[in-house]
């Protein structure tokens, strides 16, 4: 028998989403619940993958398995398609595993031609919805499949809404819409050298294949590596027969979540649209009626929908977002699926579900999204700088927190103006999937229109960015670059401030302040700690860094540069004169002026932490990079220093490097200047002695030696460490413990890691570097050509952002596995920008690590990422 | 029991080499075989070893263990150390694993202080001999162990000997001896503030752990990083019972082969000096007499040597190369071990004693060190130049070969001169072990004083360095940098040239050529071939290389940079009108210039090759490298390109990175640009079957991908190549074979090898890259630190040179077995730079791989490594 690609609604289930795709499983479940769904059929994802391994070509199998299933669904319907009389017409849209929304459009009403709409007239005695529909129609299917621009169709219907003098879509009679579906069949020809495809099976392949291809679009590429979700999984194809929203006032469609998806209220929410299509009501477009308006207006059908609700999010114990068409008085759903939530919302419905009783603890951990909290941990705005503010108008509180930056008005743009280091607010008239990247690289998002539900509003919350939508009050002119509300007109560049839960815009910059984290926060972070099995560190060289994130929940500091704290205006003097130092002699005296300072940061560190563990890299960088680089500079320097300009140029010419990554840095710098690592080891335990007899504490510093290579160089920078902590001691007359170890970033140290550990008493994993190393590739030149390798699909996710778990995770098991050979139970942890990705935490637990570090503001992300890992990955 | 660390030679014999070096196995041996060995002990390899380990400190069993051998070989010789009738006198020797001639100085007549003189001078009735054995102790244990300089003990005897009137040593009378000894002792006491140790007991401890010292003074380092000897196995101590040689004209010392080092040629020979101690032969001091001249003067001695020599060569089953004391007419051994000689001795002797029926091809084979073919492979003068340049003067052939270049007066401006890439010749009175460094960087050394087994002689002939010796003619005068010979005065940077075969030395630049190979090198180079598994390819840019190469034996190309080509006057402005091409029609503009020159590149190579594979690398490094740095050049090229300065300004920063190693170089340019690809595979594919056609080759030519570290990478740009070779195929209608493999050389590649090999027919590990990225360290860069390593004992060899094995040859054995897991039997060779080096073509061998690929000069050495290789580590 040949492999199975088509499945009727009817043959399938919730749980063959890998196969169907959400929106296949779900109707599928929603069929098998009884609930009253359009039936049709889903094209699988096996389907997708298929086409792309046959180049982009739907195989003749698929094809014949895709009619016969039309054929059955059409029997059902008791409708055909192409039929002159009784046309069957089916909506078209894709499904992939997980929700990707915007990524490929609707494709409604498609069956319809020529002849077919004038079979629509004839069954409906509707011309003006049969005409509607067509027009409609064409413009998607022209739009979606075959790429002729929104614009030219949008430009079309406006002429003729002007030349009737109709303000509304709704005020076109039959006559304006024949008109319309003529004009743009005239301006299809014009633009593709041929007529609208007239055969519906036609229609149907193509759309098909259409759905296929946006798989690979670049905003799907973009979403997916945003979003971790692999590029082999391909999309499903939902064909489903047509109920219609635009049969006249009985008719309509709209969304609704079971509870708000803003704060998580336990109440019905949504809007709906009537006399209207589906895209009408998500595109923004006219003003929909919130969900509650149809209990009024239409209460049988509301009740059934309140029903249907309850039913669907008991079946899948979780808040769900549902699309619905009425026809003619009669309720059809179109989709349910877990709904897309801030991550407020997340946390209120994750332990109000618990305390209903429909799911437990660890289910709740797991239905939040550890990406989501970073919403929560944004800045909200100062309560004394919003007292004098005054907003200049008020939108829809589309996605909560608060933004405040400059003002772009194209995703190109605000992503150019963030990627320079500003902070901007992206302001559109509506946003489209186009705007992603500029709607992440933006501290918040404005729009003039749309509502809650609107493409700006979903995807606004989806990532976390502050949005306030369906402005109304806003002029945007985007060609022009202004923004007219009132009186005041902004500019490009100009300050604007938005505040995602109330609604309001300020045109100004107002200050914000940090998140406070309690109530359902501290609910649900509590029961992920009690989950998790990794420790939660990070990374903070400070002591006000150190405090922030004790106070986010870190368990001790994975990664202390000490280096940062050398650039300091009142260090970097006596920096440079260790550097420029002729001899050792004189090196040591630079050292000693800067030994007081480095151990009372150590001190304030130490503090801060509360007594926790601190772990403290020694000095890594070049040393190149402390000293100035222009001509002024460098005289002064020399003038400072005592030397002439042409010595100091020598020196520093001495220390160029043609690849400083790979240059004189890290343990490098300790094996060459031991007199370095002495000082620092001089700082480290003087620090603790001393806080530990003022504050009662049991510090135990661990001092991290980094870029080891050999396990040679580990243990003579080790033996000067150890040399220096014995006289240390035995001049202050106090005992502690310390701990030396060493990163593993560079990948000869994860291959010979039994080697190391028989010195490293821990392991830190710098993913950064040995990300840079595995792969061979710069991390600040990378740049060049990451584009090109996401455009040719050879790389899916930036492997400085998620680790590499293909090679970079193989070394790293490697390393662990090896390490604990040689030391059982021996401590390892990250300290890369990756110990904050959620899908990093998670590998990290799966090998086995103790701890992940991470950024102050990524420590409760981190923690429950770490609970997820537990929970899907249980340690014996 | 404890430990045993001290033998009795009588205890030991030739198989505990590592226990008991060299020298004392050998000695052990001499004495088991009932030969004149002086009785004595060894202290073994592992007390070195525990010296170190216990602080350098020897411990008190060891102290012990000494002195119970000190007593057994007292009562052996019916002398007593430090007794002041009959005081035992011993000679303490350093004797490692591995020859390391010239890391510790010999200490003779150890056991002689103000009193013990007596003793000898009551027993020998020969005051003048002990003054002078006690002389000679003192200035040599002073030196050696407590390290009073030797010039200051030069300067007393000097300054006796013109008070005196004496021109010689052997002038000097007892009394004038005295005299030297009364004033030496004063000096020590000046220099050192104690007096010279007078306790036999102490002199002998402080001169055995002088020796351990030495194993680990900054010479021996050098010589071992050169040699690949482990610094973890130490020296032994071999303390023998004086035999003397200066006890008059009945008595002498001297140095002889079995065989001439060489030529090889079956006589033996060597030199002596009556009325001598060791050092005086070979440190070149009085000039000594052939080994012919003692049959004249002392037949006796002079047969029992012949037949000792015979003995010893018939046993070892090799040429010996021995050492003799004549003590009043006695004859004595005092070491024999397999002689160093020169690269042409070496294939003359193996193959004769093939011949001689003494050894089987395999040990022929063995015994040729493949380095040392270097030395035959090296430029001969140019027989036409020779003609018409006039020697100035002769020395002694010390060193076979030619060398031409400019006259530095020391070791470490020559050094620093062939560092700044001057080819140099180290012209010197005669060397010392500071030397070698200096002696390695030079062309040729030559030194007006020593003989043919002068320190400068015997080292020059280990490294294959032509050397001229003994050149009396010649007054250097090292302080203010001349040389006069006659009336010519050579200033350093003069140009001179030296035959190491002849002696001759040419006070000009005489131009040299390539060697030929025949007789005894075709016969072993023959055997090598038949042994070995590994095939050995060449590195070859040009056809001219490749013809070098393939007469010397390589069997395809291993490496073709086809980026060397694009540097060539006539390309590089093809080149950069690509690289700043402004869009892909103007780059495909470009490229259709550079493809007819790279086609021809191609066919020329291929005839080079005779049809045998090559294997061609596409382009590969950033595309900055091609482009101008100076204003003056940027310039031009706007000019030429017709574009403004600053437009090609702003290209050239757009293409500036920070770690160019790691930069957007390799595949990723192909990547980026697919059509580079294309023209050079078109280039490529196009040359093979017109050369094919035209000259009836089948040449399979096999593209190599670089810097790949994902399979997505290599499969993106091997479709761009197939998609081409195809077209190619069809436009000549003609079909060809080939192959796309990849470089390893990125870390990820080698951890992943088994998803490239889905994708590459084949591997070639580019192990200069790997190295760098294994480590961590760019090659450019890791010279400021590299000496750090060495001294610090963290590195022992450069990982540049020799396969680090631990580290990187992990990740190559890795991907050897997970490439073959996917691919069976895939062909993987090498072509990084350690293709060349013997220890890593061994290594090579035994991790499976096909082939290695080195320098065209290389190619001789590598078959004769793999043949070792082979015999070693047979395949199953």
């Amino acid at each position: 028998m040949a492999h199975k690609y088509v499945y009727l609604f009817k043959e399938g289930n919730a749980t063959m989403r890998n196969l169907l795709g959400g929106k296949g499983a779900n109707l599928a479940e929603m069929t098998g619940l009884g609930l009253p769904v359009p039936q049709g059929f889903t094209v699988s994802t096996e389907a997708c993958t298929r086409y792309y391994e046959d180049g982009k070509v739907i195989a003749d199998e698929i094809k014949e398995q895709i009619y016969a299933a039309l054929k059955i669904t059409e029997d059902e319907y008791g409708k055909k398609f192409g039929d002159k009389e009784n046309p069957f017409l089916v909506s078209v849209r894709s499904g992939a595993r997980a929700s990707m929304p915007g990524m490929m459009d609707t494709i409604l009403n498609l069956g319809l031609n020529d002849e077919t709409v004038q079979g629509v007239v004839a069954l409906t005695g509707n011309e003006r919805f049969a005409y509607d529909s067509y027009r409609r129609f064409i413009q998607m299917f022209s739009d979606v499949v075959m790429e002729v621009e929104k614009k030219r169709f949008d430009e079309i219907l406006d002429a003729v809404k002007e030349e009737v003098g109709a303000k509304l879509d709704t005020d076109l009679t039959a006559k304006d819409l024949k008109e319309v579906v003529k004009r743009y069949k005239a301006m299809y020809l014009e633009v593709k050298g041929e007529p609208f495809p007239q055969d519906p099976h036609v229609q149907l392949l193509e759309a098909v294949k259409a759905v296929f291809r946006s798989w690979d679009n670049p905003r799907a590429i973009v979403y997916r590596r945003m979003n971790d979700i692999p590029g082999d999984w391909g999309t499903a194809v939902n064909v489903q027969g047509m109920v219609f929203g635009n049969m006249g006032d009985d008719s309509g469609t709209g969304v609704a979540f079971t509870r708000n998806p803003s704060t998580g209220e336990k109440k019905l929410y949504g809007e709906y649209l009537m006399n209207a299509q589906g895209e009408d009501v998500v595109a923004g477009i006219r003003t929909p009626q919130p969900i509650t308006q149809l209990e009024q207006t239409n209460p049988e059908v509301y009740a059934q929908f309140v029903k249907i609700a309850e039913t669907l999010e008991n079946h899948y114990r979780d808040m769900q977002d549902m699309e619905f068409t009425i026809e003619k008085g009669k309720l059809y759903m179109l989709q349910t699926r877990n709904g897309k939530r801030t991550a407020a919302a997340a946390l209120a419905i994750a332990v109000d579900l618990v305390e209903e009783g429909m799911i437990s603890k660890a289910e709740a951990v797991l239905q939040v999204d550890p990406k989501q909290l970073d919403a929560l941990l944004h800045p909200q705005f100062d309560a004394a700088a919003l007292k004098t503010a005054k907003p200049v108008t008020k939108g829809l509180p589309a996605s909560p927190g608060a933004a405040c930056g400059q003002i772009y008005f194209t995703a190109e743009e605000a992503t150019a103006a963030a990627k320079a280091g500003q902070k901007v607010v992206l302001v559109r008239l509506e946003t489209s999937p186009e705007d992603i990247e500029g709607m992440a690289a933006a501290q918040g998002i404005m729009t003039a229109r749309g509502g809650m539900t609107s493409h700006a509003a979903v995807v606004a919350r989806g990532m976390g960015r502050c949005c306030v939508a369906g402005c109304g009050e806003a002029k945007i002119d985007e060609e022009n670059k202004t923004m007219t509300i009132g009186d005041t007109v902004l500019h490009e560049g100009d300050y604007i401030s938005l505040d995602g839960s109330t609604g309001n815009v300020y045109a100004e910059a107002v200050a914000t302040t940090d998140a406070s984290m309690s109530g359902d926060f501290a609910t649900l972070m509590g029961w992920a700690d009690e989950l998790r099995n990794l420790k939660v560190r990070t990374n903070a060289d400070t002591p006000r860094d150190a405090d922030v994130a004790y106070k986010f929940g870190a368990e001790g500091i994975g990664l202390c540069r000490t280096e940062h704290m050398f650039f300091q205006e009142d260090r970097i003097a006596a920096m440079r004169e260790m550097i420029v130092a002729p001899n050792e002699e004189k090196r040591r005296t630079a050292l000693a002026k800067l030994l007081p300072m480095q151990k009372e940061d150590f001190k304030g560190i130490y503090r801060a932490m509360h007594g926790q563990s601190v772990t403290i890299r020694f000095l890594d960088p070049p040393l190149h990079e402390f000293l100035p680089t222009k001509q002024e500079d460098i005289e002064a320097l020399a003038a400072e220093m005592n030397m002439t300009v042409a010595d100091l140029k020598s020196v520093i010419d001495g220390l160029h490097e043609f690849n400083p990554m790979l240059g004189h840095r890290g343990c490098r710098l300790a094996v060459t200047y031991p007199e370095i690592a002495e000082m620092q080891t001089r700082a480290v335990i003087e620090a603790a002695i001393e806080v530990n007899q003022e504050e009662g504490f049991q510090v135990v510093p661990e001092i991290m030696i980094p870029l080891v290579g050999e396990v040679k160089e580990l243990k003579f920078v080790k033996d000067v460490v150890d040399k220096t902590a014995k006289q240390v001691m035995a001049d202050k007359g106090a005992e502690i413990e310390y701990m030396v170890g060493t990163m593993i970033e560079v990948p000869r140290a994860a291959l010979t890691a039994d080697e190391i550990a028989k010195e490293a008493e821990f392991f830190s994993f710098g993913t950064n570097d040995l990300t840079q190393m595995t792969f061979g590739f710069s991390r600040d030149d990378a740049g060049k050509f990451l584009d090109d390798y996401y455009a040719n699909k050879i790389f899916e996710s930036d492997p400085f952002a998620r680790v590499d778990q293909v090679g970079v995770g193989k070394l790293m098991k490697m390393a662990v596995e090896l390490g604990r050979k040689t030391r059982p139970g021996m401590k390892m942890g990250i300290c890369g920008e990756h110990g904050g990705d959620p899908s990093s935490v998670i590998f990290c637990h799966d090998i086995g690590l103790n701890y992940v570090s991470c950024s102050p503001f990524r420590v409760p992300i981190a923690r429950l990422a770490a609970a997820h890992a537990a929970i899907k990955n249980p340690r014996k």
